[in-house]
Protein backbone atom coordinates (compact mmCIF):
# COMPACT_ATOMS: atom_id res chain seq x y z
CA UNK A 1 0.00 0.00 0.00
CA UNK A 2 1.49 3.47 -0.79
CA UNK A 3 1.25 6.25 1.42
CA UNK A 4 -0.10 9.82 0.11
CA UNK A 5 0.17 12.78 1.53
CA UNK A 6 -2.13 15.79 -0.25
CA UNK A 7 -1.16 19.10 0.03
CA UNK A 8 -4.72 20.91 -0.50
CA UNK A 9 -8.00 21.01 0.06
CA UNK A 10 -10.18 21.96 -2.59
CA UNK A 11 -11.52 20.20 -5.54
CA UNK A 12 -8.49 19.18 -7.40
CA UNK A 13 -7.00 17.71 -3.76
CA UNK A 14 -10.12 16.00 -2.94
CA UNK A 15 -10.95 14.41 -6.50
CA UNK A 16 -7.20 12.90 -6.24
CA UNK A 17 -7.54 11.65 -2.93
CA UNK A 18 -10.61 9.99 -3.80
CA UNK A 19 -9.32 7.97 -6.34
CA UNK A 20 -5.90 6.80 -4.36
CA UNK A 21 -8.84 5.88 -1.47
CA UNK A 22 -11.05 4.14 -4.09
CA UNK A 23 -7.75 1.84 -5.03
CA UNK A 24 -6.46 1.36 -1.37
CA UNK A 25 -4.02 4.17 -0.97
CA UNK A 26 -3.66 5.90 2.54
CA UNK A 27 -4.44 9.24 1.94
CA UNK A 28 -4.35 12.13 4.28
CA UNK A 29 -4.09 15.86 3.73
CA UNK A 30 -2.61 19.05 4.45
CA UNK A 31 -4.72 22.13 4.54
CA UNK A 32 -3.66 25.32 3.46
CA UNK A 33 -3.43 26.59 7.10
CA UNK A 34 -1.51 23.40 8.60
CA UNK A 35 1.63 23.66 5.70
CA UNK A 36 4.78 24.16 8.10
CA UNK A 37 3.18 22.58 10.81
CA UNK A 38 1.46 19.47 9.83
CA UNK A 39 3.91 16.23 8.60
CA UNK A 40 4.11 15.41 5.26
CA UNK A 41 4.54 11.52 6.00
CA UNK A 42 3.54 10.20 2.90
CA UNK A 43 6.25 8.16 0.48
CA UNK A 44 4.09 10.41 -2.49
CA UNK A 45 2.97 13.88 -1.58
CA UNK A 46 0.79 15.34 -4.21
CA UNK A 47 1.08 19.22 -4.18
CA UNK A 48 -2.46 19.67 -5.33
CA UNK A 49 -2.37 23.75 -5.00
CA UNK A 50 -2.67 26.29 -7.88
CA UNK A 51 0.90 27.36 -8.67
CA UNK A 52 1.59 30.27 -7.39
CA UNK A 53 0.97 28.75 -3.94
CA UNK A 54 3.81 26.03 -4.35
CA UNK A 55 6.56 28.35 -3.84
CA UNK A 56 5.58 28.74 0.27
CA UNK A 57 4.49 25.04 0.21
CA UNK A 58 8.53 23.91 -1.21
CA UNK A 59 10.16 26.70 1.46
CA UNK A 60 8.04 24.92 4.59
CA UNK A 61 8.81 21.16 3.44
CA UNK A 62 12.47 21.51 1.57
CA UNK A 63 13.68 19.17 3.82
CA UNK A 64 11.13 16.82 4.26
CA UNK A 65 10.37 16.20 0.52
CA UNK A 66 13.98 15.33 0.05
CA UNK A 67 14.08 11.99 -1.19
CA UNK A 68 9.85 11.74 -1.97
CA UNK A 69 8.01 11.42 -4.95
CA UNK A 70 6.66 14.49 -5.01
CA UNK A 71 3.44 15.30 -7.54
CA UNK A 72 3.05 18.59 -9.26
CA UNK A 73 -0.43 18.86 -10.60
CA UNK A 74 -0.19 22.83 -11.63
CA UNK A 75 -1.13 24.52 -14.66
CA UNK A 76 1.17 27.70 -14.81
CA UNK A 77 -1.32 29.99 -16.56
CA UNK A 78 -1.88 33.60 -16.41
CA UNK A 79 -5.04 33.29 -15.48
CA UNK A 80 -5.92 37.34 -15.89
CA UNK A 81 -4.93 37.17 -19.64
CA UNK A 82 -4.74 33.13 -20.60
CA UNK A 83 -3.04 33.87 -22.88
CA UNK A 84 0.38 32.42 -21.47
CA UNK A 85 2.54 30.74 -18.67
CA UNK A 86 4.01 32.08 -15.88
CA UNK A 87 7.26 30.09 -16.26
CA UNK A 88 9.70 30.33 -19.02
CA UNK A 89 9.40 29.15 -22.46
CA UNK A 90 9.96 25.90 -23.26
CA UNK A 91 10.21 25.03 -19.35
CA UNK A 92 7.30 23.87 -17.01
CA UNK A 93 6.10 24.29 -13.54
CA UNK A 94 7.24 20.33 -13.15
CA UNK A 95 10.85 21.50 -13.53
CA UNK A 96 10.71 24.67 -11.88
CA UNK A 97 9.95 22.26 -9.34
CA UNK A 98 12.50 19.98 -9.72
CA UNK A 99 15.14 22.32 -9.63
CA UNK A 100 13.78 23.72 -5.64
CA UNK A 101 13.98 19.96 -4.93
CA UNK A 102 16.66 18.46 -6.62
CA UNK A 103 16.56 15.09 -4.39
CA UNK A 104 13.02 14.55 -4.34
CA UNK A 105 11.59 12.85 -7.54
CA UNK A 106 9.13 14.75 -9.15
CA UNK A 107 6.47 14.25 -10.96
CA UNK A 108 3.63 16.03 -13.22
CA UNK A 109 -0.10 14.03 -13.80
CA UNK A 110 -3.45 15.59 -13.22
CA UNK A 111 -2.87 18.40 -14.67
CA UNK A 112 -4.69 17.22 -17.89
CA UNK A 113 -7.62 16.26 -16.08
CA UNK A 114 -10.71 18.31 -14.71
CA UNK A 115 -11.71 17.55 -11.14
CA UNK A 116 -15.35 16.63 -12.53
CA UNK A 117 -13.35 13.60 -14.68
CA UNK A 118 -11.40 12.34 -11.66
CA UNK A 119 -14.50 12.30 -9.64
CA UNK A 120 -17.03 10.56 -12.26
CA UNK A 121 -13.85 8.66 -13.51
CA UNK A 122 -15.36 9.50 -17.30
CA UNK A 123 -14.84 12.07 -19.82
CA UNK A 124 -17.35 11.18 -21.53
CA UNK A 125 -17.68 7.85 -22.42
CA UNK A 126 -14.15 7.08 -21.85
CA UNK A 127 -12.79 6.30 -18.70
CA UNK A 128 -10.64 9.06 -17.64
CA UNK A 129 -6.29 8.51 -18.32
CA UNK A 130 -3.91 10.56 -16.39
CA UNK A 131 -0.73 11.07 -17.81
CA UNK A 132 2.23 11.01 -15.86
CA UNK A 133 5.80 12.32 -16.48
CA UNK A 134 8.92 12.03 -14.73
CA UNK A 135 12.72 10.92 -14.75
CA UNK A 136 11.88 8.35 -12.19
CA UNK A 137 10.60 4.82 -13.53
CA UNK A 138 10.22 3.44 -10.35
CA UNK A 139 8.33 6.72 -9.22
CA UNK A 140 6.30 6.96 -11.87
CA UNK A 141 5.10 2.80 -11.73
CA UNK A 142 4.15 3.99 -7.97
CA UNK A 143 1.71 6.64 -9.13
CA UNK A 144 0.18 4.92 -12.36
CA UNK A 145 -0.70 1.59 -9.59
CA UNK A 146 -2.23 3.77 -7.31
CA UNK A 147 -4.17 5.63 -10.27
CA UNK A 148 -5.35 2.57 -11.60
CA UNK A 149 -6.00 0.90 -8.51
CA UNK A 150 -8.72 3.23 -8.29
CA UNK A 151 -10.11 3.07 -11.61
CA UNK A 152 -8.66 5.11 -14.07
CA UNK A 153 -6.10 4.44 -16.82
CA UNK A 154 -2.84 6.30 -16.53
CA UNK A 155 -0.02 6.16 -18.57
CA UNK A 156 3.83 6.99 -18.74
CA UNK A 157 4.06 9.97 -20.61
CA UNK A 158 7.95 10.18 -20.66
CA UNK A 159 10.59 12.24 -18.95
CA UNK A 160 10.08 15.30 -16.71
CA UNK A 161 11.05 17.26 -20.01
CA UNK A 162 7.78 16.15 -21.05
CA UNK A 163 5.96 17.98 -18.58
CA UNK A 164 5.90 21.38 -21.19
CA UNK A 165 3.72 19.48 -23.42
CA UNK A 166 1.64 18.20 -20.40
CA UNK A 167 1.36 21.93 -19.09
CA UNK A 168 0.16 22.57 -23.00
CA UNK A 169 -2.79 20.20 -22.70
CA UNK A 170 -3.78 21.55 -19.09
CA UNK A 171 -3.94 24.96 -20.91
CA UNK A 172 -5.34 24.33 -24.22
CA UNK A 173 -7.93 22.23 -22.61
CA UNK A 174 -8.76 25.10 -19.83
CA UNK A 175 -9.06 27.81 -22.54
CA UNK A 176 -11.51 25.21 -24.09
CA UNK A 177 -13.11 25.33 -20.87
CA UNK A 178 -13.40 29.04 -20.60
CA UNK A 179 -13.83 30.09 -23.43
CA UNK A 180 -17.25 27.18 -23.24
CA UNK A 181 -15.99 24.90 -26.17
CA UNK A 182 -16.26 22.41 -23.61
CA UNK A 183 -18.16 21.16 -20.78
CA UNK A 184 -15.72 21.02 -17.13
CA UNK A 185 -16.86 17.39 -17.37
CA UNK A 186 -15.44 16.77 -20.91
CA UNK A 187 -12.30 17.67 -22.77
CA UNK A 188 -9.07 15.35 -23.65
CA UNK A 189 -9.84 11.80 -23.44
CA UNK A 190 -7.42 8.94 -24.35
CA UNK A 191 -8.23 5.87 -25.99
CA UNK A 192 -5.25 3.47 -26.68
CA UNK B 1 -17.97 25.72 -51.90
CA UNK B 2 -15.24 26.48 -50.67
CA UNK B 3 -12.26 24.92 -52.86
CA UNK B 4 -9.37 23.41 -51.71
CA UNK B 5 -5.54 22.92 -52.74
CA UNK B 6 -3.63 20.46 -50.49
CA UNK B 7 0.05 20.58 -51.14
CA UNK B 8 1.15 17.01 -50.42
CA UNK B 9 0.15 13.84 -51.29
CA UNK B 10 0.59 11.29 -48.23
CA UNK B 11 -1.64 9.30 -45.88
CA UNK B 12 -2.32 13.14 -44.19
CA UNK B 13 -2.85 15.17 -47.96
CA UNK B 14 -5.29 11.91 -48.66
CA UNK B 15 -6.91 11.49 -45.14
CA UNK B 16 -7.99 15.47 -45.15
CA UNK B 17 -9.04 15.66 -48.81
CA UNK B 18 -11.26 12.98 -48.13
CA UNK B 19 -12.71 14.79 -45.50
CA UNK B 20 -13.10 17.99 -46.97
CA UNK B 21 -14.64 16.04 -50.12
CA UNK B 22 -16.96 13.69 -48.38
CA UNK B 23 -18.74 17.53 -47.05
CA UNK B 24 -18.81 18.77 -50.85
CA UNK B 25 -15.72 21.07 -50.79
CA UNK B 26 -13.91 21.05 -54.08
CA UNK B 27 -9.80 19.08 -53.48
CA UNK B 28 -6.91 19.34 -55.86
CA UNK B 29 -3.86 18.11 -55.11
CA UNK B 30 -0.40 19.35 -55.61
CA UNK B 31 2.51 16.53 -55.62
CA UNK B 32 5.84 17.15 -54.70
CA UNK B 33 7.41 17.06 -57.94
CA UNK B 34 4.52 19.95 -59.26
CA UNK B 35 5.84 22.34 -56.52
CA UNK B 36 6.11 25.41 -58.18
CA UNK B 37 5.18 24.34 -61.73
CA UNK B 38 1.24 23.90 -60.31
CA UNK B 39 -1.17 26.77 -59.24
CA UNK B 40 -2.61 26.85 -55.94
CA UNK B 41 -6.10 28.04 -56.98
CA UNK B 42 -7.92 27.31 -54.19
CA UNK B 43 -8.96 29.38 -51.84
CA UNK B 44 -7.61 27.36 -48.80
CA UNK B 45 -4.15 26.23 -49.22
CA UNK B 46 -3.38 22.75 -46.98
CA UNK B 47 0.24 22.38 -46.27
CA UNK B 48 0.14 18.91 -46.07
CA UNK B 49 3.78 17.76 -45.83
CA UNK B 50 6.57 17.69 -43.14
CA UNK B 51 7.65 20.69 -41.61
CA UNK B 52 11.19 20.55 -43.27
CA UNK B 53 9.24 20.36 -46.68
CA UNK B 54 7.70 23.63 -46.04
CA UNK B 55 10.03 26.36 -46.61
CA UNK B 56 10.52 25.61 -50.16
CA UNK B 57 6.80 25.28 -50.89
CA UNK B 58 7.15 29.12 -49.39
CA UNK B 59 9.91 29.69 -51.37
CA UNK B 60 8.08 28.86 -54.65
CA UNK B 61 4.23 29.85 -54.01
CA UNK B 62 5.34 33.10 -51.45
CA UNK B 63 3.01 35.41 -54.30
CA UNK B 64 0.65 32.78 -55.03
CA UNK B 65 -0.36 32.23 -51.34
CA UNK B 66 -1.12 36.17 -50.58
CA UNK B 67 -4.28 37.05 -48.93
CA UNK B 68 -5.16 33.18 -48.92
CA UNK B 69 -6.29 30.99 -45.86
CA UNK B 70 -3.08 28.33 -45.42
CA UNK B 71 -3.11 25.42 -43.32
CA UNK B 72 -0.50 24.24 -41.24
CA UNK B 73 -0.95 21.08 -40.37
CA UNK B 74 2.67 20.14 -39.10
CA UNK B 75 4.32 18.76 -36.09
CA UNK B 76 8.35 20.55 -35.88
CA UNK B 77 9.57 17.32 -33.96
CA UNK B 78 13.01 16.38 -33.84
CA UNK B 79 12.13 12.79 -35.25
CA UNK B 80 15.64 12.04 -34.42
CA UNK B 81 15.48 11.88 -31.29
CA UNK B 82 11.72 12.61 -30.13
CA UNK B 83 12.78 14.95 -27.36
CA UNK B 84 12.48 18.38 -29.03
CA UNK B 85 10.56 20.36 -31.33
CA UNK B 86 13.30 22.43 -33.78
CA UNK B 87 11.45 25.43 -33.67
CA UNK B 88 12.45 28.27 -31.15
CA UNK B 89 10.75 27.80 -27.52
CA UNK B 90 7.57 29.17 -26.93
CA UNK B 91 6.93 29.68 -31.08
CA UNK B 92 5.30 27.32 -33.34
CA UNK B 93 5.53 26.12 -36.83
CA UNK B 94 2.08 27.87 -37.72
CA UNK B 95 3.97 31.12 -35.80
CA UNK B 96 7.04 30.97 -38.24
CA UNK B 97 5.22 30.35 -41.40
CA UNK B 98 2.71 33.09 -40.71
CA UNK B 99 6.04 35.43 -40.34
CA UNK B 100 7.13 34.34 -43.79
CA UNK B 101 3.88 35.13 -45.36
CA UNK B 102 2.35 38.12 -43.35
CA UNK B 103 -0.52 38.58 -45.70
CA UNK B 104 -1.96 35.13 -45.77
CA UNK B 105 -4.60 33.87 -42.86
CA UNK B 106 -2.69 31.18 -41.36
CA UNK B 107 -4.37 28.51 -39.54
CA UNK B 108 -3.02 25.55 -37.05
CA UNK B 109 -5.51 22.65 -38.18
CA UNK B 110 -5.20 18.59 -38.18
CA UNK B 111 -1.58 18.16 -36.64
CA UNK B 112 -3.35 16.67 -33.47
CA UNK B 113 -4.87 14.32 -35.74
CA UNK B 114 -3.83 11.07 -37.11
CA UNK B 115 -3.90 10.28 -40.36
CA UNK B 116 -6.22 6.98 -39.52
CA UNK B 117 -8.53 9.14 -37.01
CA UNK B 118 -9.70 11.29 -40.03
CA UNK B 119 -10.07 8.57 -42.55
CA UNK B 120 -12.21 6.42 -39.77
CA UNK B 121 -13.82 9.58 -38.52
CA UNK B 122 -13.34 7.71 -34.94
CA UNK B 123 -11.10 7.71 -32.18
CA UNK B 124 -12.14 4.93 -30.65
CA UNK B 125 -16.22 5.44 -29.84
CA UNK B 126 -15.34 9.10 -30.57
CA UNK B 127 -16.35 11.16 -33.39
CA UNK B 128 -13.04 12.85 -34.42
CA UNK B 129 -11.87 16.52 -33.66
CA UNK B 130 -10.07 18.67 -35.20
CA UNK B 131 -8.74 21.51 -33.50
CA UNK B 132 -8.54 24.92 -35.34
CA UNK B 133 -6.30 27.75 -34.13
CA UNK B 134 -5.69 30.96 -35.87
CA UNK B 135 -6.36 34.99 -35.79
CA UNK B 136 -8.76 35.29 -38.69
CA UNK B 137 -12.21 34.38 -36.97
CA UNK B 138 -13.72 34.28 -41.24
CA UNK B 139 -11.13 31.80 -41.96
CA UNK B 140 -11.40 29.65 -39.04
CA UNK B 141 -14.87 29.75 -39.54
CA UNK B 142 -14.66 28.45 -42.97
CA UNK B 143 -12.35 25.65 -42.40
CA UNK B 144 -14.78 24.51 -39.07
CA UNK B 145 -17.60 24.85 -41.78
CA UNK B 146 -15.75 22.80 -44.20
CA UNK B 147 -14.75 19.78 -41.46
CA UNK B 148 -17.87 19.65 -39.88
CA UNK B 149 -19.63 19.41 -43.03
CA UNK B 150 -17.32 16.14 -43.78
CA UNK B 151 -18.84 14.61 -40.50
CA UNK B 152 -16.13 15.07 -38.14
CA UNK B 153 -16.18 17.71 -35.57
CA UNK B 154 -14.04 20.89 -35.25
CA UNK B 155 -13.45 23.68 -32.27
CA UNK B 156 -11.80 26.88 -32.69
CA UNK B 157 -8.97 26.40 -30.48
CA UNK B 158 -8.36 30.55 -30.25
CA UNK B 159 -5.53 32.93 -31.38
CA UNK B 160 -2.55 31.39 -33.99
CA UNK B 161 -0.28 32.12 -30.87
CA UNK B 162 -2.30 28.64 -29.16
CA UNK B 163 -0.27 26.50 -32.24
CA UNK B 164 2.25 26.38 -29.34
CA UNK B 165 -0.19 24.35 -27.49
CA UNK B 166 -1.81 23.03 -30.51
CA UNK B 167 1.94 21.69 -31.65
CA UNK B 168 2.85 20.35 -27.69
CA UNK B 169 -0.86 18.28 -27.99
CA UNK B 170 0.74 16.56 -31.15
CA UNK B 171 4.12 15.98 -29.82
CA UNK B 172 3.00 14.36 -26.69
CA UNK B 173 0.67 12.33 -28.65
CA UNK B 174 3.29 11.19 -31.47
CA UNK B 175 5.65 10.24 -28.18
CA UNK B 176 2.54 8.22 -27.04
CA UNK B 177 2.23 6.32 -30.14
CA UNK B 178 6.06 5.86 -30.95
CA UNK B 179 6.38 4.50 -27.68
CA UNK B 180 3.42 2.27 -27.90
CA UNK B 181 1.30 3.56 -25.43
CA UNK B 182 -1.27 4.26 -27.62
CA UNK B 183 -2.10 2.97 -31.47
CA UNK B 184 -1.94 5.19 -34.48
CA UNK B 185 -6.06 4.80 -34.69
CA UNK B 186 -6.05 6.13 -30.97
CA UNK B 187 -5.07 9.23 -29.22
CA UNK B 188 -7.10 11.81 -27.89
CA UNK B 189 -10.32 12.24 -28.62
CA UNK B 190 -12.42 15.19 -27.46
CA UNK B 191 -15.58 15.23 -25.55
CA UNK B 192 -17.89 18.80 -25.72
Amino acid sequence: MTTFTIIGTGNMANAIGGVLADGGSSVTYVAKHQVGVAPVDGDVVVLAVPFPAVDSILDAYADALAGKVVVDITNPLNFETFDSLVVPAGSSAAAEIQARIPSAHVLKAFNTNFAATLGAKKVGELTTTVLVAGDSAEAKATLVAAVEAGGLEAIDAGALARAHELEAIGFAQLTLAVSEKIGWTGGFGITR
